[in-house]
């Protein structure tokens, strides 16, 4: 562009109206990863204050972040995306940030209108790669009507739970002449539930069979979790949460429920024995993956499921309701956890060590971001007896969220420590997040779980094939041939490193890193 | 799964059938980054000979190595991918490839088809996530019919010049009886062009108007590229190439020509003056990005486009009757490369002394992968002089295709080198493509142009201020806090690693990683 064709700074643009849009909307933080379509928006934020960006060298690590913000915000993140392919990169993540119901409003590069026909080598179908992970799609068509479609987008990312909003941003729209600034109307409350579930709901609590009282969503932490737990101590129900929830309370003083197992048997074997399900902010349990002859349902096939509330409606107020009908509201809540006063185990590392430690010495009010897969899978019983803390999951399945969340969290939570409980295997995907990590200085302590394996997949082989192991096989499932070298992993990205070996080594390196306030990576050997 | 329902191991499964499918129809490598729906496809390998398996660490690497794998082998790679957000992962090189028109046959897991209504965490829409990167799409829902859709998948991927084919395998359809095994159709031959479409090439190129000859696809190299130096010597048109190149053939003995420039401005003054532009193989130039008052179509407005042959028609049979009918046959070649005698410069790291350095050192027959970004735009004049060699651009302009397409080149043609061009802010997105190159132990030598920043980023910017940048928008170009530890970040997976701080550490470095024989790194410093 020839600078004599540039509107004067006080001449508003597109990419101007939608900057001040989101900011005037309470969209102050931005994940980006921009290219060339997207200098308009990068330029603008020279002549407009209020926009936090973070950059990311990968956009995974964008809607990673982006969702984890969300969730620890409570309120949605823009991200910077460079057209279709930028989109790409950050869709299983994205995919994630849908399945969790986080808001995100993703601003997306498109070349100019007119330029899309002559099929330039990034000309994509953005709509269609969008749409199977957004909750809202569209592209802005014309720079007056920008500040609208943006304010729209936030609305869209706001609508409760949380959606994946996606507005795509044609370079023309962001350089032509803009009027005006749009605020995104104020987010409506959750709807209520009817009289009718909470009276059914009541009723299944009431009868005398076994019944489990599962949680999800929402239901799982402050006021709706003690209302739970004051209904469980009235009426005896089990107090149990979906095997994946987006972020829950847990630790001392907090009320103790216990999650669906992920492996299936394990599944069916905790729920045996229901005869009822009251369902608040949850639905009726599904196995992860299928298997022959295993069903995808895990409650018992006469179990009967008692919808009261689902994870879009009023938590807080179904959870109320119900505990009024049940005469529970002054009833002292059931399984409050207890600070466990041992002290962290030493000798090898185990599973088991691994969650003693990090519950002996996890600070107050940390946020754990949980991407520990096969490692993790037992850590829930120790962390009862931690400080209290948030606990958040990877919500869609799709691995390399961890580091990411770990940017996203941090970026919201200042002061807060992070905690970050990651695999091997699923770190690699979206390993650059440690550089972003690295860049904001962000008060992030990593857990590596250096397993040398994709070890989930490993069990499931085994499974399978009756305990055989070809090599062919265990060429796809084994990552030790070379090691990863996580000391030059962690380092060349910027962050501090510290190795274990044994838990007496891992309680010194997780306490000296969550002392260091800022970003750093323990390699859990495990054997 | 209990093993008393496995099917014993010789009963054939969907993912056997699938399998023997792949290696009866000359699908032999299969770049894989499975998850447990998989399983089964992974177990049948254990049962199956045929099949070389190259596991990476995200989906980013196997998409972009079945890419240049199609380039190099002329066959299609399959890809191994976990559901949605896997193929979600390889969407970007995805892009790429569908740009470059490379034959891929992407299998991807899905939950069993009964499970699918539960919308378990990694469910999604897999059809509306692959369509807009994908030829062909099919979901196999039967495993007696999944051996004839194999079939079909590879007749599509390898439908000329080449096809994303992407085949979604439900877990049921792999675990199930299946029957048979079937063989893809051999490839059609290309279709042959016109007789008029050559009649009107001819014409233009004998009636003396300034002409460009403008070569894409199969036309820049072997007998296609040769007869267009014959033509260009017999009629004094001007030899020119697409800016992008899915594989182009270079250096001595190799006709030369002129590549269309990356910049718009460079671009029209290139072709100022023509006035008919013969399209073999190529489309009518277009900008890569559209700028305020600058044309999106890039050769003058009354320049006549005689289009003679598509990238999906018979090149060499286009140019062979082109040459016949000027009667150039015979003519020997216009423009035809020498090899330079110049020895490598020392000195100060220049992009033009790195060009030299790479010319003069380049081996015989080696493969140039090159995402050099802004440092490698005038390679090119220097690479007339190197030894004869392939030069692979990337073809859809998603960054994160180098590392990736290392690999992929290097499996495909052991024996030859690889080189590979390479920016710091592209390796990022894709960087444990290295830890497959490790792996593997491929012939792979990496020049990593480091100036710690998006670099194209910061011209454009520049140009569109006239000369401000604020440290907002720098927040966003810059790499350098923390700078990336090249040296940790290669040896940390696997890679040999030396920096070059001028030319001659270059001009060492490149010749010991070239003589070392496996996967090698040499960051070179840019000022």
């Amino acid at each position: 562009m020839d600078t004599a064709t540039m509107p004067p700074t006080n001449v508003m643009n597109g990419a101007t109206s939608l900057l001040r849009t989101l900011i005037a909307s309470d969209v102050r933080v931005c994940f980006a990863n921009p290219g060339t379509s997207e200098m308009h928006f990068v330029e603008a934020l020279d002549r407009v204050e209020g926009m936090r960006c973070v950059p990311c060298l990968f956009e995974g690590v964008v809607s990673g972040a982006a969702d984890a913000y969300y969730r620890i915000a409570e309120k949605p993140a823009a991200t910077l995306l460079h057209l279709g392919p930028g989109l790409g990169n950050a869709l299983a993540n994205l995919h994630n940030a849908k399945k969790a119901r986080s808001g995100i409003v993703n601003v997306v590069g498109e070349h100019a209108l007119e330029h899309i026909r002559y099929d330039a080598p990034l000309t994509a179908d953005i709509e269609g790669i969008a749409r199977p992970v957004s909750n809202w799609v569209r592209t802005s068509r014309d720079a007056r009507a920008l500040a609208a479609d943006t304010a729209a987008a936030v609305e869209a990312a706001r609508e409760y739970p949380g959606q994946v909003a996606t507005l795509v941003l044609p370079a023309n729209v962001a350089w032509e002449t803009a009027e005006g600034t749009a605020m995104a109307r104020a987010p409506s409350p959750p709807a209520r539930v009817s009289k009718e579930a909470i009276a059914a709901g009541a009723a299944a609590l009431k009868n005398g069979a076994s019944t489990v009282l599962l949680l999800g969503g929402g239901a799982v932490r402050g006021r709706p979790l003690e209302l739970a737990g004051r209904i469980a101590a009235k009426t005896g129900c089990r107090l149990m949460a979906e095997f994946a929830l987006a972020r829950a309370e847990g630790g001392a003083g907090r009320v103790g429920f216990a999650k669906i197992p992920y492996v299936v048997d394990a599944a069916t074997a905790a729920l045996a024995g229901a005869r009822q399900m009251v369902l608040v902010g949850s639905r009726p349990p599904v196995s992860f993956f299928a298997y022959p002859d295993k069903p995808s349902l895990q409650a018992p096939h006469d179990c009967l499921m008692v919808p009261v509330a689902r994870v879009d409606q009023d938590v807080t107020d179904a959870l109320g309701a119900l505990a009024d009908a049940l005469g529970a509201a002054a009833t002292p809540p059931a399984g409050v956890c207890q600070r466990s006063k041992d002290k962290p185990p030493t000798g090898p590392i185990t599973p088991e060590g691994i969650a003693a430690v990090v519950a002996a010495l996890l600070p107050e009010n940390a946020i754990v971001v949980d991407e520990s897969v096969s490692t993790g899978r037992g850590f829930a019983r120790a962390m009862t007896g931690a400080a209290p803390h948030d606990w958040m999951n990877i919500m869609g399945g799709s691995i390399g969220w961890g580091l990411p969340a770990a940017v996203g969290a941090a970026v919201a939570a200042p002061g807060r420590k992070v905690v970050v409980m990651e695999s091997d295997g699923s770190a690699m995907y979206t390993i650059s997040a440690l550089w972003s990590l690295a860049r904001e200085g962000l008060d992030a302590t990593i857990l590596l779980f250096s397993n040398r394996s994709y070890r989930i997949l490993q069990g499931e082989l085994t499974r399978m094939g009756g305990g055989r192991k070809g090599s062919a096989s265990m060429n796809l499932l084994e990552l030790d041939q070379p090691p990863l070298d996580w000391k030059s992993l962690a380092t060349g990205h910027g962050l501090q490193f510290a190795r274990a070996e044994t838990l007496e080594d891992l309680a010194r390196a997780f306490d000296r890193g969550l002392k260091s306030g800022g970003p750093n990576l323990v390699e859990v050997v495990l054997p």
